[in-house]
């Protein structure tokens, strides 16, 4: 058991259904189940959809009753925004995940109920879970698509019990060989004696300060080696620095 | 400004770009910018998805270029699972919320790009962005729908910015006066041609890796709008503007 069963009561449009499954999969969750889906089972949208999450797609158990489609499962939250008025908790979906991370640790079985796109939740399937999930959004529009809701929860469950607190660069994206301080400093040297000879740093009176101002813009792009190389390379070019030694030369 | 403008990159479905309308506006998001979509302006099918996020859906803007779309944005982030290797900063949703929030309040413009549902954002669409916004998922089967996507980054703009009252942003986070994208731009276009014109940027090529590592290197600095005036005015003294100009008048 990797994770909570995910249940999509009567769900109308098998591109949901796909939708659902791939995301699902996104987030490392596997078990899915149907109540009575409007369009039969299996359905080529869905397939479709589902754009090669088929350990999910077909996987997912097809039920005749939400309670036939619980019967195994403990905790169970229903995703409802509406009021319900029902005096059942309800959870962000951060919180309903450290709870059924809670139950998957103890190896029992725990699940998310998601409604019809068009109706929702019944009251009885409400009434069958233990609380309500529930998404906050903007409420004046508060209606998600069925798939973006259980997007948000999946998304939830791998941000929950999957991503490390302390968020590191993978190593990879660690820059690789930066340059080293002699290699910065010759570049401002360099840069900086081009630019005088341009009579960019004036008057004088203001050369610290835009000295100093530029140093401090190249330290923080974090350059390479190769990037140090590049830029003085580009000096030389811009100031036509072959002709130029010619010239002196000759 | 209530939020960052999302970015939707040569969109393909109409259908994810009504879902990403509905979704945006469920989490209190209302500025949809569109490159280039595949099938055209307006389209049915995108409004169908939207479900009534007429705001979002007529309100949106539609560019031809990347360019164009971002031209008076600051601080981007490219929503993107693929390994880059780009040197560029990684961001969890999570994180990239906390430095959009502290930009939108100081009132300055900045986004979120997402790319096209089979091929995703081009290099250089990453290479235009300030960080990568990595959503976290499944290694094995990590390829998000477009509009899921959308849904996550959205989810975690209004988990971050509304459910907790008193939101601070790290100093760190805050910018003086960033770039526009338009300002860097202008920048890159220009010492580019001047690098054509010196005859860097050879063998032809080589150009295009040239000019990505480039502005790659530049991005990376975030810097500031009067940080790219002073780049601008070291390119034309270093090439010697006033006396080129002088002579080609003359």
């Amino acid at each position: 058991m990797k994770g909570p069963t995910f249940i999509l009561s009567h769900p109308q449009l098998g591109e949901n259904i796909g939708a659902a499954a791939r995301v699902m999969l996104n987030f490392g969750l596997t078990d899915l189940r149907l109540v009575a889906p409007r369009d039969g089972w299996p359905n080529r949208k869905a397939e479709a959809m589902a754009a090669g999450a088929d350990e999910v797609l077909k996987g997912a158990r097809v039920f005749e009753t939400i309670e036939e489609a619980v019967g195994d499962l403990g905790l169970i939250f229903a995703t409802t925004g509406r009021d319900r008025l029902m005096s059942k908790r309800i959870a962000t979906p951060g919180e309903a995940v450290v709870e059924l991370a809670s139950e998957v640790g103890e190896r029992r079985k725990c699940g998310v109920l998601f409604g019809a796109e068009r109706t929702g939740l019944t009251n009885e399937e409400v009434i069958l879970s233990d609380a309500i999930l529930s998404i906050p959004s903007n409420e004046d529009f508060s209606s998600l698509n069925l798939a973006q809701s259980v997007a948000v929860v999946a998304y939830e469950w791998w941000r929950g019990t999957k991503e490390k607190p302390n968020f590191k660069v993978p190593a990879k994206f660690r820059r690789a060989n930066p340059a080293s301080k002699e290699d910065l400093i010759g570049f401002f040297e360099h840069i900086e004696r081009e630019l005088d000879r341009s009579e960019f740093l004036f008057p004088p009176a203001k050369r610290a300060a835009m000295v100093q101002n530029m140093r401090n813009m190249w330290q923080r792009a974090g350059l390479t080696y190769q990037e140090v190389q590049t830029l003085r390379g580009m000096v030389r070019s811009l100031t036509g620095g072959k002709k130029r030694r010619k010239k002196d030369q000759g």
